[in-house]
């Protein structure tokens, strides 16, 4: 396939399937510019504006939901259908080359299909890529259908709705909830629902579930009841996001609940469920049902440091990954206890793959620390505002301080890079080092510098 | 000496040499507190309150220079003695102690005297307990020597300062540059002197020496012609010094060029002296010849890094350490270059040792957004700010935004327990690290979750 298109398409650059998956995306953006671009997308006489038009494809196709122009008041319905439709492909796409670049790391490794259940290493049989389309396909359409049942049925019933407004509101929700995309229908995102388990929990199963990356919902299916059996990817996938989940939840519930612009005047019960929701919404969705812009500093730093590490690999969520800082903990814990080897739930981690994890985490620090020092150049921010600003667009969240509402074009095209960025970024990095290895013919001495 | 302490005091916890070495800081801790609690060590009537004793003695012997009090206003010419002698107590037992914690780790590994020079693992050769004790003292005792003639110099010849005055004020600095205390006799720091290069200059050179650390000190001396038989540890920490300090001039005096409350207002020679003064200090001495408080958060932005980098290791300079800094670097090259094994000038970087660097990067880090998180709970400041004053303190740089001036007892403890982990947390931890080693004995099959 990707020998195929390179041939076809006469594009002699894409050698590395990672480039393929970069070149597709920049064109699906160029083709959702244009269409956001057009007058009928705009609601109102005109088109939108160049910027905005980029910003908003970006946005959508990476899934962040980060947004210039107000989603409802701006775009048109053939607007609202193109964005939706992006975040889809864009949900669906990168899942699959994910997926896919994964076969094609067994493939040049010289191994062959079912390689991964044979040595348990990626804990996925999907040596097929019609497989993996399908799968994800009736996976993504399976949650997304469900959730917008449910959220219908509670818009008829409890919100005295048409039954066309209903569908259509719950139908995006579904669709923006499990794609992590993290758009809404309102200008206030979800506050309007903080106190409606009905609507809040739906979208919050849907956005985990997106979050955990399309291996682990396939294993999950296959064999949900024999979790000894799951691969290390499932296992650490799980844990992980589990912890990250409580940790969230409390942190945030604490820091917020006496804050009357936020959580304070809410019944304990609904701080739960709000505080629930945002460490959720926070790890890749994006959605807010209390004002984010009052909330306190310390939350946005918890809340930072959630969107950067992010969800599942291959998944719709951004960030580092789950299994990238879990590595990093592990090799952590292992150097504690003096182990020569790094290993977990009985694995051992070979060298090279904790060295992408570390590669990874790196270059995602150097960009978001380089670009927030950029932004509070350009814009004269605060820090922890523009660190939340930067780590939202790069993690593909989509959550704002309030700083994106008056942001210099400079600004919306330094984070518009840094969605695209964020959302390839740490998945075609990932990939490209796990395929190139050369092998050195000679082996210099051991150094040994000194460490601390 | 390890086991002959341990008996003699009967300290049974006192088993790794590194808790040793922290023990004696504590030590010296509490009998600095003592000395600065005494009425004699306050100027005027009446003694100093505990909590400022002891983050004082903390801030010398952690060679940090933090102040909360008006160090010339408060502390009489007894306590300004106890300050510096706990200022070269403590340099001199940092770099003893990490020079010394390399000796027990060779031993540990088996090999005996010269192991260091034989295999070129740590690039100077220093078998001989009393051989470094005596190093260090020569080689303090030498530069301060020579900075603090060349600062009387100045003083009697430019300031018509009387004799006593002018080396009074040149030993103090002297002792105080080398051992990068940052503790000045005037409460701007040397904003007095900011274009005096005759000042300036042999003040930045002492910081820099104290700041390279002691093997380099010593391999410098030995073979400063030579360079191509330096060691890796001498060549990465010279280079990634160098590296460090043209890139924080640079950063620094361009923010702040037209800054008209910082180098705005300065010719621009006077602007290039200043910018690199400040890139230097910042790497740890923690002197300033501009006033911080009115630097832009980008610069406040750049320090940070910088401080939390901080200088060589077994200097006496704190941060993680410009080698670990290093390596890390080393790593993610080697990473983007497909290699199989990590190596720099020519030398393979053991498993082990990369991954020591990565568990002090990290357990940094962890410090770091959490004392940060902590003190904005507990004063409301902006994270800018509280970053810069964690990073200061746990890199016992001893710079300050300014919010260092009115904390609550709470934060001033919380940052003299950051300087006092700053200072011994990296050596200890490496060392500590380095010395454990578990052997297991069965091997389990390999995992590899999916990264990024
Ligand atoms: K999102
Ligand atoms: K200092």
């Amino acid at each position: 396939m990707e020998a195929g298109l390179r041939r076809r398409l006469k594009l002699p650059f894409l050698r590395h399937p990672a480039q393929v998956v970069a070149f597709a995306f920049g064109v699906a953006v160029a083709i959702g510019t244009a269409l956001l671009w057009l007058p009928i997308a705009r609601r109102g006489p005109g088109g939108a504006a160049f910027v905005d038009a980029l910003f908003t494809a970006v946005s959508a196709l990476c899934v962040t939901g980060h947004v210039v122009v107000d989603t409802r008041e701006h775009w048109s319905g053939f607007g609202l259908v193109v964005i939706l439709a992006l975040a889809q492909v864009g949900g669906f796409g990168i899942m699959t080359s994910a997926s896919l670049l994964g076969v094609f790391m067994s493939r040049r490794l010289g191994l062959r299909t079912r390689m991964w259940t044979a040595t348990e290493s990626r804990g996925v049989e999907m040596g097929d890529v019609r497989r993996v389309l399908l799968g994800v396909v009736k996976v993504s359409l399976l949650v997304e259908l469900v959730t917008a049942v449910m959220l219908t049925a509670r818009f008829l019933l409890a919100y005295d709705r048409s039954f066309a407004s209903a569908l259509w509101e719950g139908v995006f929700l579904g669709v923006s909830s499990f794609n992590n995309a993290g758009f809404a229908l309102r200008s206030d995102s979800l506050t309007a629902f903080v106190a409606d388990p009905w609507v809040c929990l739906p979208v919050l199963a849907a956005t985990i579930l997106g979050g955990l990356g399309f291996p682990v919902l396939l294993e999950l299916r296959r064999q949900f009841r024999r979790p000894r059996q799951w691969s290390l990817h499932t296992k650490l996938t799980l844990t992980t996001t589990s912890v990250l989940l409580v940790l969230g939840w409390l942190l945030i519930t604490a820091n917020e609940w006496g804050n009357q612009a936020t959580l304070g005047p809410l019944s304990w019960d609904t701080k739960l469920l709000a505080g629930f929701f945002q460490a959720t919404a926070t790890r890749s969705s994006g959605y807010n049902t209390v004002d984010i812009t009052e909330m306190t500093g310390a939350s946005w730093m918890v809340m930072s440091v959630l969107m950067f590490i992010g969800g599942g690999s291959a998944s719709t969520a951004g960030g580092i990954k789950v299994t990238t800082f879990a590595l990093l903990l592990v090799v952590l814990v292992a150097e504690f206890r003096g182990e020569q080897t790094v290993t977990v739930f009985a694995r051992r981690i070979p060298e090279r793959v904790y060295r992408q994890a570390l590669t990874v985490a790196l270059v995602s620090v150097a960009v978001v620390v380089g670009s927030t020092l950029l932004l509070v150049e350009m814009t004269g921010a605060p820090m922890d505002m523009a660190l939340f600003e930067v780590v939202s667009s790069f993690g593909t969240v989509g959550l704002s301080t309030g700083l994106l509402a008056d942001l210099p074009d400079s600004g919306q095209i330094l984070l518009a890079a840094l969605m695209f960025l964020g959302r390839l970024g740490p998945i075609t990095l990932g990939a490209a080092l796990a395929l190139r290895e050369r092998k050195r013919l000679y082996e210099y001495p051991e150094g040994r510098p000194i460490i601390g």
